[in-house]
């Protein structure tokens, strides 16, 4: 096991109700000017943002607003949150939304104690200070609500890019998985594909004898498994809802992935084709994990076997067979969430394919010509992994 | 599942040669004035301690310091702590060594800031406030490094209690694995034992749909599984120390144990084990969980048989044989680590069970009569679990 440190220090309000407590804990954390950042109008139909105001309300917490985060959240909006908070002398950042609305929270609290251009940090800059963030979680997915990592998209070129640093961990988040019942089965399905890569990519390590953090995350898969079609099949199981939420902070919290080289392969490919093509993230997902496991199986083998006979329940005695049966029954598992498998189905071009792969390993110009991870990708293994999503 | 707040604001620092860090992290946390609290002589021969104060004074920090730390540790040193606190204007606690020590220094931690006698937290008061703690942890075993609970004995009537609040939890905790290598091989298994008790006792649950922490407890208590004769085998085994250590923290920081009843039976009743024959806790536990588990098997044979088959690979079909081999595996894998598996073993008596089983249930006069935990056992129960011990 490698040396590491690890501080999470996000206050967890988990359960019904929860909402009802965010005036309390944004006052518990010191905020006094509250801007409340949200995306389309889902979370105002529904009732949740009243909920939300009236609880500021109750502690006397003045707040303004700032709606309209899309999915694959875009800089622009960043730059007028951070306008809008200096304006407003905002000192605490409140995101009511899934992981987009949390990431420009994050990039907005980041950017506002900053002279510079925000994006500096998402060119790799180290955010060392920020304003304090809270969140209502309203989808299992990102796990933003617990992670110091904010990924944003640059309108000028459409590059998405990550940023990273304990002062943008929220200091407390609001899960309620009742929240989440009133969700679309396949934005539910992409959140849980989006959990189990980032358990995958925590998996897929160099470093060897890492047994506590190897059984944590097929602990987290194993969850995923047993409770992601039931909550397909019936969108009310708050006690599934509730599993997956636990899961999805616990899978980017990162307890499960201290010590170990980790794996963000099949993130960063994905990241190319839901910039290029605007497809949801998680649907990306499952189109790039299978590709990725498969052309880099044969580096080791040992450790595919090992996750396909533990998780997947495969009981071939050949590393290989059972290393390719358990990408198999993830692709099963992952179609019968209704999830997409191939390019077609996310909108993705063939043709496009040279230029994804040129991005993914030299970004704007920055990149070093390679994609490093569980193995070390050129761009010729680039083209060759989307080649295998057709 | 149930409604939970989860809050574990430790930092910790993880790996090799960690307590180099001791003066940064110090400095970080806001201590200017730190009282040293230890145990017996390991910490001093082994140059620990040396270290300790050599990272101290590089950051300039000014310190005195309280050895003498006992297992079981006593109200009469925490006293002599606060005094010495009180006198030399201190505001932050270090605690070198295990789970005695950081108990220890989370009583004296409370007992400065607070204008009555310590104890009273000992007898159910909440802690709201304390002095900031660090610790150096020298073995696996409690968990005290990331929790908000102590554990104490009043010598006068031997009363072992507990107190908790996030207030004592650590600020920060250096958890280097080569630390423990040193360890003698019984001091090792008790401290693997009071993990695998920790983890127990959070599985067996009354909270129904749990699947999420039913997995974490799974995990953590497969990797002591793995690691435990390991490092019983080759006590300089850094990686299988490290898996132990990582897992004794995550195993009670609560994340694993969120949302659902928990069971803290076995742990009543060693309690009264160590407290009158000064044995150490983690044999008790050994002695007293698997009469524990048979005694209360039948309230949930399913939970019993499912851990069973997926910790144990019991293959057994019928619930009731699969249960009974899980429990049956748990003292095989004690034994095989070195633990006692019955009264005789720690030096407890078959006269003296009465009056255990009154202490555990009523206490020095506070308790209800009753057990409280997976079930509600009666004095009548208790003295019936001590008897399956002999």
């Amino acid at each position: 096991m490698e040396n590491f440190d690890f501080y999470a220090p996000t206050y967890f309000a988990f359960g019904q109700n929860k909402e009802s407590e965010v005036g309390k804990l944004v006052k518990q954390f010191g905020g006094t000017k509250v801007l409340i950042h949200y995306g389309g109008g889902s979370v105002v139909k529904s009732g949740l943002l009243d909920r939300v105001k009236k609880a500021l309300d109750a502690e006397r917490i003045p707040y303004c607003e700032l709606g309209g985060v899309m999915p694959n959240p875009r800089s622009g909006l960043v730059y007028q949150g951070i306008e809008l908070c200096k304006k407003e002398s905002i000192d605490f950042i409140l995101a009511v939304g899934g992981g987009s609305t949390i990431d420009s929270s994050k990039a907005i609290a980041a950017g506002v104690v900053y002279d510079g251009d925000f994006w500096d940090f998402y060119e790799g800059k180290r955010i060392e200070n920020a304003l304090p963030i809270g969140t209502v979680l309203t989808i299992a997915a990102a796990g933003s609500e617990g992670s110091p990592d904010s990924v944003i998209t640059k309108e000028e070129g459409m590059l998405k890019r990550g940023a990273s640093g304990n002062a943008i961990r929220p200091k407390f988040s609001v899960l309620n998985p009742a929240l989440t019942q009133t969700l679309p089965a396949y934005q539910t399905a992409c959140g849980i594909t989006d959990i189990i890569a980032h358990l995958y990519e925590r998996y897929l390590t160099n470093t060897a004898e890492v047994e506590c953090t190897d059984r944590l995350i097929e602990a987290l898969i194993m969850t995923m498994v047993h409770e992601g079609p039931r909550v397909i099949e019936n969108p009310n199981n708050y006690d599934a809802r509730a599993n997956i939420m636990w899961a999805g902070m616990v899978a980017h919290n990162n307890i499960c992935g201290v010590g170990r080289s980790q794996d963000w392969t099949s993130h960063n490919l994905e990241h190319e084709l839901s910039a290029e093509y605007d497809c949801a993230h998680g649907a990306g997902l499952a189109v790039v994990m299978p590709a990725v496991f498969t052309y880099t199986m044969s580096h080791d083998v040992k450790r595919f076997a090992t996750i396909a006979r533990r998780v997947w329940n495969v009981e071939e005695a050949d590393d290989e067979t059972a290393a390719k049966a358990g990408i198999e029954a993830l692709k099963t598992y992952l179609k019968g969430i209704g999830m997409p498998l191939t390019f077609a189905e996310l909108g993705a071009k063939k043709a496009d394919i040279e230029k994804l792969a040129h991005t993914a390993c030299y970004g704007d110009g920055s990149g070093s010509g390679f994609v490093y991870g569980f193995t070390t990708m050129s761009e010729e293994d680039v083209i060759k992994v989307y080649n295998l999503m057709l």
